[in-house]
């Protein structure tokens, strides 16, 4: 796609959206599961944050799209889960993943391990996030592999572009690398995405409610546009909202203010451009 | 009650709760706990959140109330529930029922199931939960029973009358129905409230905190004055709400403060009329 | 240490947290977890909440402190808990404890009295729960022991203060009781601190986040200046907050923004005494 059909893809899929209201479930932390909720509201979504098993069948049947954070973990989760990503498989309905706190404890390690095959999406997260988890699916990402890594935010965006290709082509679906610059990859296609604010790193739940507004649009569009849809609509909302915020307070408020508000051609005008091949 | 009477008794119970500030606890979801305490902070009373079922019953019995909403589900509900109801029956205190995904789940039914005999004293819901509920406990309501119903908020709170009529006989307390106008019942009487805010629908938590202010009025009034009470509190702060900010973020945030400060005139002013009785 | 020393401790530490942003894991209640991040992240620290036994082994290891609330409990506390604060002993690190709720639950009083040979760095809690843990430790206070006490906030700080010198002579700590004036205790040296805002009563997780923040100024300060540091942020973020705000809603978001942008000579310079020797 050209620039100008990805602009139309946002511009579309931001008002089919709003039009549609598509019920997009979580199972998510608990540290930020209200700004996950409150951000897809405003984004034009509806929201429901499901634990147990027997009710993640339901909801990745009912919803049109689903996000999962293994943020923080719950002892039901082991059944969770599986249960509900398989009956996505079974529904056809996209889901967004995101890996954080990989590297951490034993039960959320064997979930990221059964990602491998019960393949989300897309996937967003970190640099090193996605680093880590192509390296835990043993994918080819030219980089060299030193084991599982932990957690660590110092990976630039940039690094982690073979990666991010490496784990879209093996999903078929696509990737979202945040960080000063974000990086949106279906293996084939790569943006490189411009704007948003440092004071995304000062409130809790940044990443995660881009996790959840990013199944939101999953719902209407293929996933290398909803991936970037999402990724520009923060880009564009949290500059916005840094010129008009004192804090990070003020910031997360004007933040959801702006996510409601922000027109599509503002939302698909925000900076992005093609990544050069590189041999 | 005329409707002077009725604004007495509301605005006695804004005041009573303001001098009192009774401890509501709450068995609540996950999701919109941090509005549903802040907002009963905001209207006076004292809140604290439990999950586990001996804690259940202490609150139940050193509150003056309490709120039970199953929005988030818990394995060890199955136990909290029923011990902490019992022991809210035995103290005599009333509590306030949230039918929250009413259709979803087989621990969440048999739940709500077992609350048909273990009668909470108020239930606020959307005219779908609260049909569903009706529906679920095989009330007689005039409605054709298609059996249970799944939740979705497309039933006008007009068309729920009857259901909302029908539990709050079968209760022998008050019902809220929540929507563009709400409706509020004790059986007998019934009541049209307006005002409020479109943008309630954008937040997370608005249904849910109304829920736990309502319990906070039922510690110092009786149901259907508690649940007028908090539906009148609620449109009128929503409305404020809406004139004073720029998007969910900050109505969010001028909803708390207009709740901490409404006059109790202006709570009882707010519009709202008897139902005539339809034959 | 003289108050000039004290207060030049308190800028380095204001400033080392800047500068090292250290992460500060949590295990902590549902109802606040947002805003005691939040309140981490603004003070310049890393947050991360978590649940299961082995994650908290981990982030025992991996943080430069953190932070204990039993707020809100969930039945894998059990083992969490212990394993979590042995791990924290063996490596070393300081640790916060909330004694929220205490005199509640089985199994929070069990957690409670376990800590009294697993101690904390540091205990922040209202007057009353400061007694509690005292009595229920069986520590020597000179105050009328009436075996354990419920949770109440009528006790006074200055009430408190034997009980406070107490625990942090047990602990070889430092104690802070929050209250309408604040006091701060190692058992020797005993501050008393002014400011803040009646405020802080009407928002949910004033005192768990400023015990998050606490937690935070641990990881690069003895335990008399990090409580101490910790304290006269809040009174001073308080202080401010209130008069920029209209309410709680507006208070809790100029709390975050003053807390992110307070420098460290205002912080150092809100008012504190030493208290005089009692005879």
């Amino acid at each position: 796609m050209t620039k100008e059909e990805l602009q139309s893809a946002i511009r579309r899929a931001v008002h089919q959206v709003r039009e549609t209201c598509p019920l997009v479930p979580s199972i998510t932390n608990m540290v930020t599961m209200s700004l996950v909720a409150n951000a897809q509201l405003a984004a034009g979504g509806s929201a429901a944050m499901i634990n147990l098993p027997d009710e993640g069948e339901t909801m990745a049947a009912a919803g049109s799209a689903m996000y999962v954070n293994l943020g923080t973990m719950l002892p039901v989760y082991a059944e969770t889960l599986p249960r509900t990503v398989r009956a996505l498989k079974v529904n056809g309905h996209p889901w967004v993943l995101d890996p954080v706190g990989i590297g951490m404890g034993a039960l959320r390690m064997e979930l990221f391990r059964g990602f491998r095959e019960l393949t989300p999406t897309i996937v967003r997260g970190n640099a090193s996030e996605i680093i880590a988890l192509a390296n835990l699916w043993q994918l080819k990402t030219g980089l060299l592999q030193d084991g599982v890594r932990g957690v660590d935010a110092t990976d630039s965006v940039q690094a982690a572009g073979p990666a991010a290709q490496a784990l879209a082509k093996w999903i078929g679906g696509a990737v979202a690398v945040s960080g000063e610059q974000d990086l949106v990859t279906d293996g084939e296609t790569t943006l490189l995405c411009q704007g948003g604010s440092e004071l995304f790193t000062k409130i809790t739940g940044a990443g995660c409610s881009l996790g959840g507004v990013t199944a939101v649009y999953a719902a209407v569009a293929d996933p290398l546009v909803a991936a970037l849809t999402a990724v520009q609509l923060y880009n564009y909302a949290g500059s916005q909202a840094e010129q008009l915020s004192r804090g990070p307070g003020s910031f997360e408020m004007v933040l959801r203010d702006t996510i409601y508000h922000a027109a599509a051609e503002a939302i698909a005008a925000q900076p992005f451009e093609q990544q050069e091949e590189q041999s």
